[in-house]
């Protein structure tokens, strides 16, 4: 996925093809998550066979998916059996605690799948198909899927991101998560400072997946919810900080604006607000997973966007907070965006 | 898609975001197609409001769907303006004689595509979940489509081909072309050799393209067809060569090699058959598109498969031929596998 590597590359007519077919990828993986693939592999290699008595499936079926899967990189082939590679041991064997198997739920829900089968007609008209705004619609059920099966995608990132906003800041303080989802970002933060009291805002049915994290995590105490829309229930506060996690993108720039103004009226006096985004370049195409993350608002927003530092910076700018800084979180596509109130 | 370097490469959660998300590639290629997007980008860099403007689209699903494809490198970005890379200009500009953009039409049919929204029930019962027997149903349309719009695909593929079967042959011919198709193949042994006389035989609806065809190539005075099913219909002859392209994968052994028999009858002694293949080494995972080639037959057929040389030869070898050699077509996926009756 190195642009500049392909863009000079000599033509070949096998990109073209394999980005016909590149939706047999996802569908493959898929299908192996819903078999239980990656646990029937196991600790050992495995032949075709038992697998695909592990699985409840036929052997053509599970010799050619295990191949493809091998082909792709997420599994590893000897002789005639079939073992995880560091990948998949890591990220798909369902017994890893740093398994990201239930993120295909999300990824491939058929709400945002479909929204494919007609991509030419989305670039038409430039915004989702969806009813409504998609998935910004109000109280729209995706987000519970998200909050119950994205979390392990998010998980790592929330020491990083509890390091950022805190800085060694200990003593008492006070953080709003706005459209908290799972939770974890907040709830970080409660587990890194004993003294800090979150408040949780997002859809009602979303804040009962982060009321249960946070009791998971022992912080239910110190955990509070505001159920609604960050665009009209009132903040409260005043906080020490407000987390803006994998939210920001959804919007246009106005409406950004104007919720980082709400913000920094729910801030004290150098308060600090953080976004955790899909931050491309200002050239848009690089590093390729924020830039390709652009696709993922078209399709599923009226006008959300993967933003650039420098737009994110102008919003944060508007909205009247200073010392803006960015902190890419290191080998994750993510990086967090912070201003000062 | 180097699998032993996935294979040991240390892990990364990148892979597993990268392909659920895979099939956005497509969805994007599919709509730039259908949006005349590489029509409109022309000779020269064209920004987002000129394409636009070209293609009838809102200037946010231009610039997204653009970016994206810089991204996956068919497209390059110089400042705001998008222009071609080498592989889009050859290969996807429909003004470029190589063009391959009516394969899309055929990669992505809704028959073909549907069969991957459900891929673990393939899996689990090992064969297409299509009607009756999926693309190999008797009849089925969707041959006419492939003949329609996989001829440039193909075309790369003739003149090696035919170089392979002929091996400087002169004089008066007669060659069957099994599942003629777009008639592509027959068509060239009638161009390289005058004296050729070829009988394309196929489903009679896609017999109606590969007669058009052999009109443009002047051949057509030399191109009989014999409408039907390879299975059934009396082959005639003897033949000095029969070819069998795109064809043997989908079945299972048995049937191939009932059908090889019939072939070497038809033949005169020491005629020829020639099977063009997906033809994956025996380790079945290299090189990544002949063995990828697997996943469409286990979706669209009940017990077809990409078979390696060792199971091509066992086939012939059953079915009476000798001197069985393999001839892999230079800078494509396919290979000419060969028998004399």
């Amino acid at each position: 996925m190195d642009s500049q590597q392909r863009t000079d590359a000599p033509p070949t007519p096998n990109l073209i093809f394999e980005m016909l077919q590149a939706h047999q990828r996802t569908a493959a993986l898929k299908a192996a998550i819903d078999l239980d693939l990656f646990r029937a592999i196991g600790d050992r290699p495995a032949d075709v066979a038992s697998i695909a008595q592990a699985c409840s499936a036929s052997p053509r079926g599970i010799r050619i998916l295990c191949d493809f899967l091998v082909i792709n990189g997420v599994l590893g082939k000897e002789g005639e059996s079939y073992r995880h590679t560091p990948t998949s041991a890591t990220f798909l064997d369902p017994r890893s605690p740093a398994s990201l198997a239930s993120i295909a739920q999300f990824l491939t829900n058929s709400a945002m799948r479909e929204q494919y089968q007609n991509l030419a007609e989305i670039v038409r008209t430039g915004r989702t198909a969806m009813p409504g705004d998609g998935t910004v619609e109000p109280e729209n059920p995706i987000w519970v899927q998200f909050a119950e099966t994205m979390a392990p995608m998010m998980a790592p990132l929330a020491a990083p991101l509890g390091a950022v906003v805190l800085e060694g800041h200990a003593g008492p303080m006070r953080v709003l998560d706005i459209a908290a989802g799972h939770g974890l970002f907040g709830i970080e933060i409660a587990k890194q400072n004993p003294q800090a009291h979150v408040t949780g805002l997002d859809w009602a049915p979303v804040l009962r997946v982060a009321i249960e994290n946070a009791r998971k995590a022992g912080v239910q105490d110190r955990y509070d919810m505001l159920p609604g829309s960050a665009f009209e229930v009132n903040f409260g506060g005043p906080y020490d900080a407000v987390l803006l996690t994998n939210f920001l993108h959804h919007f246009d720039t106005a409406t950004c604006v104007g919720l980082l103004k709400k913000v920094r009226g729910a801030l004290k006096p150098g308060g600090r607000a953080a976004t955790l985004e899909f931050v491309p370049n200002e050239d848009r195409v690089s590093p390729p997973m924020p830039a390709a993350f652009a696709m993922t608002m078209l399709t599923s927003t009226p006008a959300g966007d993967a933003y650039t530092l420098r737009e994110l910076s102008a919003m944060y700018t508007e909205a009247g907070f200073s010392g803006i800084a960015a902190h890419p979180i290191p080998m994750s596509p993510h990086t967090i965006v912070m201003g000062n109130a």
